[in-house]
């Protein structure tokens, strides 16, 4: 007789996003006429770069000819994507991270779910709270943590860090033994970012009790202030004890191209194991590489031209930050977030729940944003709004709250 | 303190695929000049049919027009592809399966390695040896085996149906209780079918005993005879029982542009459990979707154009086939399969260890081949060659060979 997997049923509902868009989905069928706006979900609006679509082009005319056609792509990325990275990536920021300890995958958000396999069930998980729900779920359908309590809206057996107003929205170390921590900096939900010296607290955090940072860059293209760090590695020590995440999706528009790519130090060993060679054998053994012309696209990425593109796409959208912020202050909001991340974090008036900001927004202004809850209990009384829309949609939706 | 997953250390070696491309890597350091031809992993050669390269075209630049840009897939996959996948694949040949029940990846390799997470741990997983290494490594992992016997060359905690040429590499049903039953027909490696009557028997046998099928299907379009059932949906009762895997990889050449899809019914409910609803909460945490450009590509492949073109480059692999039956039976050798699937499973000569074949082959013919006992102990004694090489390389390949 064949058994679930139990630890699905811990889970309270469906995945955030999943839910929120079927929320907008019933709200457009019953107001049929209704212009939404969508400043939600973190997907991205500009299209792909043309120095990236001429590559995508070249790579698709390669795959519809025998003698450039590319079949099954190396387990771990092509070397010239891996080469890319490292160089451009790592060694230019002074991080001696090589081709060989980096990972191409269809993303980010697969890699921040599937990392945790390679660890034993009997870690405990540390999480900022607000999060970005992958990394808990994942934790909790792989058993890694207890019942879910509705009233304290939290996991049992899941250290959750608080990030407040009070605290920056940056987490103080764990107080109890913790043995991996998601870290996600600049921060998705929050827009906040963590300095170098606090990031460097919890890598020797880490190195005394022997625990793992899985850290998730996906944002830091956007970092615009100075001593904020764009690497774990540019922390003394972080190759013991880190893992690093890094996405094309915000930093090149590449949400429905999929690619990302992991970083595994040689040096990360565990239990006398190299956490690198785990996770070439999970990657060999369930997984069978991003597509040949996805990984050109993101190599184009690093060109000169490619690269000013991306630059003025992400100024673009931090122009939407900057007009998302002031139209918040204009109308009376306190909002966080923005300056080096593309997600502002917004404080709603007393006494509602974020879930009743979500339909008050979603009826008054036709803004669709992502309540704070979503996130976890401290998120509660925050509203995330995201600066991907395009710049039209960005400043009528700021006309709108304005006028609520 | 982190502590790894220590089920990974069961694992006797590399990923056997990653493991061949090594030694095939170190003979041609060595041996710079030599002409090496590779049927050994199933990677197809054909280019891309120029109706899905035209798809593709089309889709790249859609998306870089910010009217026409995709950002995020939907969860499980647009409605397009899942649409005629419905109509095309199941409808058409009388299999009652909907557009929802149909969950769009990137590629079989991956749904095979991660189904198995919706299941407890405690199912007892039963195989076909030889198999393909993903389903038993994929449950290794998720410490749903014992320990790997190195005399008997199999994990503790596994049943293990033997395909043999006694029973025409068709297994007998489980004689001890299996709930997972991982099955692929047309077969990897062996190239065997099974008759409709056979598979009826273990949905039967799955009904009985409230076990589930996983049913990978990925060479399903290499089906030439009647009476080999295209889908397993075609037994009745199976979508109380069944999650049906495929891929366009050896369909339509997508080796390197990753796509495929899983079969999961709506009346498949374990333990008063949705398996639908399980699997569409791992894909909506933990995956992405494939990308926009590449699902074109995929709905491509059922236009009249591209359903041509596709079935022509498996007429040439076929052929290829044919070419590799007979020049085997030329040189003496007893060979399997090539009918109804792209592998021929070829019997060596007494006294040869399967690896040595491996060797010796490559070393007098510079032919690349995957030994059959990399597949399990029952592969021992045979060889498994692709017919996905070019015909020119096919045709070299069985020159080399009748000459050694």
């Amino acid at each position: 007789m064949a058994t679930i997997n139990k630890n699905y049923l811990k889970l309270p509902g469906s995945y955030l996003f999943s839910g929120i868009a079927k929320s907008v989905h019933e709200y457009e069928t019953s107001h049929p006429d209704a212009d939404v706006i969508r400043l939600g979900i973190g997907d991205v609006t500009q299209p792909i770069a043309s120095a990236v679509i001429r590559a995508l082009h070249a790579a698709v005319d390669e795959m519809g000819q025998a003698d450039t056609f590319h079949g099954y792509a190396p387990d771990l990325g092509y070397s010239f994507l891996r080469d890319a990275i490292a160089r451009e990536d790592y060694q230019a920021r002074g991080c001696d991270i090589a081709a060989d300890e980096i990972f191409v995958s269809d993303g980010a958000k697969s890699d921040c779910g599937n990392l945790q396999e390679i660890f034993g069930t009997d870690n405990r998980i540390a999480v900022c709270d607000p999060v970005y729900p992958v990394y808990v779920d994942a934790n909790v359908m792989a058993g890694r943590t207890g019942e879910y309590d509705r009233v304290e809206q939290r996991f049992q057996g899941v250290t959750y860090m608080s990030c407040t107003e009070d605290n920056g929205f940056a987490p103080e170390l764990p107080e109890e033994q913790a043995d991996l921590i998601y870290l996600c900096f600049p921060n998705n939900p929050t827009g906040a970012v963590i300095k170098k010296d606090q990031l460097q607290r919890f890598v020797d955090y880490a190195r005394e009790h022997g625990s793992v940072i899985l850290y998730d860059a996906a944002y830091e293209a956007y970092i615009s202030e100075d001593d904020v760090p764009h690497s774990i590695y540019e922390c003394e020590g972080a190759q013991e004890c880190a893992i690093e995440s890094r996405s094309f999706s915000k930093t090149a528009g590449f949400t429905g191209l999929r690619l990302g790519y992991t970083v595994v130090p040689k040096k990360l060993v565990i239990e006398g194991t190299s956490l690198r060679d785990l996770w070439a054998r999970r990657h060999g053994t369930k997984f069978n590489g991003a597509p040949y012309i996805v990984q050109k696209a993101g190599e184009a990425v690093y060109s000169d031209e490619g690269r000013a593109q991306v630059r003025e796409q992400i100024a673009y959208y931090m122009e939407n930050a900057r007009i998302i912020r002031e139209g918040l202050a204009d109308a009376g909001y306190t909002a966080y977030g923005g300056v080096n991340a593309p997600y502002i974090w917004l404080r709603i008036p007393e006494g509602m729940t974020s879930w009743g900001f979500f339909d008050m927004l979603l009826d008054k202004a036709r803004v669709v944003g992502t309540p704070g809850v979503g996130f976890g209990p401290h998120g509660e009384g925050y509203f995330r709004l995201t600066a991907f829309g395009s710049r039209e949609n960005t400043i009528r939706a700021m006309e709108r709250i304005r006028k609520i």
